[in-house]
């Protein structure tokens, strides 16, 4: 048809991927399913030690990518930046996927954005951290066009970022957004604090929460909350009206975050801990001597009717963002909707005046993760 | 930068608006204050019976279009059709915004987007009835590369439609959808039927919510349940593995749907008495003489430890869709989240296995499906 030369530019989408642990090897799967005809053309495929690299297309099936990158040469990050940005042209759209967690490729997005590359991830480092490098990502994207999306980095594949974003560019003012935001911790607060009296101690729950997998390697890494404040920090960079009284100068580190990790059992957080399984066993083994004080939060809340969940709030009308452990009625959605390791999040707005639009489910897991990056890639 | 004219190709967005109700003034009040650049230009604004066009931009204001279309000439739907696809280039893309609730707009979808304009509205019928109709619309869209996006008509501005979308499209095997999908049914049963026993007799409640403002002009319309089957309709079309057993050959009027006006009453239920205030008033009067059969509902319902809740359910596993009466356990989200006139959406799917995504909030309202339809515009 006439039509089809004059409504749109037909173009191919290449795709390069970095990153191929558990929620890198879940979209690599997922987007070798897309069914035909696949808009994307797979062109790079990278770890930390090998990259595929082949501006035509990868010949690689879900079964044969993983011995392939096994034996690839090495190549590093800003050298395959500066191929993939050779490749931008009119014709041909250049994405980069990054599914690592690493902050020296974070910092490459600006360089890759300038260059017309556009970049996806659920890597939260670039979003939370220094205003600088967020401010030259945004600098970059509006200069050359290309587009971040970020949809994964909060609540994984449930639309909380892109429900933010479409409320705040329709004009919807946002009083406050508060929900729990890490997994971990409502799995944690889910069964340790019920609308029933007495229930597990704290540390059997952060022992199972470890066995079952739903905590980082040492469970540590999710009770200092810094997976809270980095969310909201991403939050909060979308809303106008919270620069200038916030500007976030640090990033998350500068919002007010309470960790449940004993002042007494600082001591054993270090890098090394952090790294170390025996040393995340001594951790929870140490926390049962804290028991008696969670005990005792729990039961103070309930005696008002309330349970204890560890929440992110940035409340817009007060310019305050803070991740802490709250008590909330045994009413409220997040006593009574709760359940498992989801998330949930409440936006209170001008519109969604009475009652906020509620957005919830799991919001951790490769999968869904996957789900959330590769949904970022349908819109580009 | 050099980049800028080799990643995007810059493009002009043409935006035509029909319908100036209730959402179509909050659609164009909204669109008006997008902050600049403000990347839309308004081209087309009609009514039923006036028309405002000027392909170069209408120079109008909050204030001053109102008075301006009341003396501007009429111009055919179809007309302006035309002229719209004139103006479809490689730099200038087209978008027509159909706010009305009009089958004969609707039924020009399919020449808008095989001329390659782009279609955006909040109304359910193209999408809900005649099946060749919408075969019609996904075809030439397919054929042209225009797009058509209607997340606004399931859920106003919630994430609904795009949610279902972005799981069908990433792969995800969707299981069951069920919801509380008309605000009507969500005021009457939230406020009918309660843990509590007792309440509120059901012709009460119709009354006032009739009175709020939550019903149609003749809340007949909403006891129907069609709205319900409509967006069942809309949304079971993006399920792909409904289709061979669940083809829906005539739309929502093949959705068994639970009707609630007491089929004594069904004579009253006529196209002149439905425009009718005078026949609304009799028609809820009338309701008063069936009180007694809902109360029974009631309160067979919490003998079991259950509310009345109308939902709407796709069962993909059963290929069976319906809207009904149900009875849900006072401890499910539909009788302990839910309040006002919310509605609420459970995804149960492969990845959302344990516990399903769940999106609630407002899911009427002028100022909130304007801000899906204008969300939609965005993402063109």
């Amino acid at each position: 048809m006439a039509a089809s030369s004059t409504s749109t530019t037909p173009r191919t989408i290449a795709v390069a991927v970095t990153g191929v642990g558990l929620v890198g090897s879940a979209f690599i799967s997922q987007l070798l399913s897309v069914p035909k005809p696949n808009p994307f053309r797979l062109i790079a495929l990278s770890s930390s030690k090998h990259t595929l690299f082949s501006p035509h297309g990868l010949e690689i099936t879900s079964e044969s990518w993983k011995p392939l990158l096994q034996t690839a040469p090495p190549k590093t990050a800003s050298d395959l930046a500066k191929d993939l940005a050779s490749l931008v042209s009119p014709a041909q759209a250049v994405v980069f996927v990054d599914n690592t967690s690493s902050e020296a490729i974070a910092g490459l997005y600006p360089t890759l954005l300038g260059t017309g590359v556009h970049v996806i991830t659920p890597n939260k480092k670039a979003f939370s951290g220094d205003a600088g490098l967020y401010e030259r990502i945004v600098r970059a994207s509006g200069e050359s066009g290309a587009r971040f999306l970020n949809e994964s980095t909060v609540g994984a594949g449930l639309p909380v970022v892109g429900t933010l974003k479409d409320l705040v560019a329709t004009g919807d003012k946002i009083k406050k957004i508060e929900g729990v935001f890490s997994g971990t911790m409502s799995y944690i607060f889910n069964n340790f604090s019920t609308p029933q009296p007495g229930g597990p101690s704290f540390s059997s729950v952060v022992k199972i929460a470890r066995e079952q997998g739903y905590t980082e390697p040492h469970p540590a890494d999710d009770l200092t909350g810094s997976d809270v404040s980095r969310k909201l920090t991403i939050l909060t960079r979308y809303i106008p009206s919270l620069k200038p009284s916030l500007p976030l100068p640090q990033g998350y580190l500068s919002v007010p975050t309470a960790s449940l990790i004993p002042s007494q059992l600082q001591h054993l957080i270090t890098p090394e801990n952090l790294a170390s399984s025996a040393a995340a066993d001594t951790f929870v083994e140490e926390l049962q001597k804290f028991d008696g004080e969670f005990d005792e939060m729990r039961s103070e809340a309930l005696k008002e009717g309330k349970v204890l969940r560890y929440v992110g709030v940035v409340d817009v009308e007060k310019g305050e963002v803070k991740a802490e452990l709250a008590r909330y009625p045994v009413t409220h959605p997040f006593a009574t909707s709760l359940g498992g390791s989801d998330n949930i999040v409440l936006f209170h707005t001008e519109r969604y005046g009475a009652r906020p639009l509620i957005v919830q489910g799991a919001g951790a897991g490769a999968e869904v993760t996957a789900m959330g990056v590769l949904g970022d890639l349908f819109r580009i």
